[in-house]
């Protein structure tokens, strides 16, 4: 029986969507709030600490987690590997928890599968002008990595139907009210409730 | 073809639970959202104003539109009737705005049937002690009433998981919050903003 288990929220946006941002406030403003560190093979950006931004690991290291079965998602994104490792999580749902995942479309796509009550979240920017004045703003990136980021941005938006919500990322104030009302309203639910406490009778 | 249809919000709860005081703080926190005025038999209670708080109607003049078909939901409660009319109730959701209704649980389930993408809201008081204390402190009701009202709280309670949302009034604030936090999350829901806007390919 499912008791007092955590809610799984993912967050998947295509690049210079701003969900990093939000992400980071979002753990600020609801620190109860479980949060997950993915594991990646690409290099750390300037500022980048192991085992709060990433895990940090080889590719030899990453294939071996992959073939002992210990990713609940993984995903190959520009040539570089990313992964949540499944133990971490469900400890953190096992324990009541909710759960944030930052992760993108591969890998919610196989947590839908794997969780299907969880809560799945798109952000997008206003206009793929936007996107693209974000992702030249950002300057860690040279012109074929922001074109090839680009394209997949295009491709990754029209998968938007497949999440339970959408967020369109105009303004980062609203944004964030939205995506911290779219967590305090998921465990208003009835549904998670009746899941999370089945013996539960109101008011006592 | 639905275009660009508000969405509908009903908000009940037991007496004493403090669904007015809610209601009365969201409107003025969320003023886009329409709120229809309910007609009611029952005798104005001191500083509500017909039209505002209520149309206050003689049972004649309710029985007769309940005849005539125009009521979109309507209710007995305690000796009293209530009821929404359904031409207003349409006119706002078909000019796309969001409706919130504050009605019995009668009525919810009539408008669960009627319109099966609403969003139901239950707030309950933390407990029938909690309700009690709530009920003698408003000072309206005799003793008769204040029992019959309990009684029919701890009948209504039991119909919580057929809404889809549950808040849990601890405090005004926090529930508040959750009440807002519903609504904006709702507003973010991908099957809601498909079927506002069918044709909707983000970002443009």
């Amino acid at each position: 029986m499912i008791r007092r288990r955590g809610t799984l929220f993912v967050v998947s946006a295509p690049s210079g969507a701003g969900k990093t941002t939000l992400c980071r406030e979002v753990r600020m403003q609801l620190p109860d709030l479980a949060y997950s560190v993915s594991y990646t093979t690409r290099a750390p950006r300037p500022g980048e600490k192991d085992g709060t931004d990433f895990w940090f690991v080889t590719e030899e290291e990453f294939r071996g987690l992959l073939g002992a079965h210990e990713f609940a998602e993984w995903a190959s994104v520009h040539g570089n590997l990313y992964g949540t490792r499944a133990v971490a999580l469900e400890e953190a749902l096992n324990g009541g928890s909710d759960v944030l995942l930052d992760i993108d479309t591969q890998g919610a796509a196989q947590l839908r599968a794997r969780y299907p009550e969880a809560a799945l979240i798109f952000i997008v920017a206003p206009s793929m002008a936007d996107l693209e004045r974000r992702l030249r703003e950002r300057r860690s990136d040279n012109e074929q990595e922001i074109e090839r980021r680009l394209r997949r941005a295009r491709e990754e938006i029209t998968l938007w139907r497949t999440y339970d919500y959408l967020i369109v990322n105009r303004d980062v104030k609203e944004a964030m009210a939205q995506l911290t009302a779219i967590i305090t309203a998921e465990r208003c639910r009835v549904l998670r409730l009746a899941l999370k406490f089945p013996d539960l009778e109101v008011p006592s």
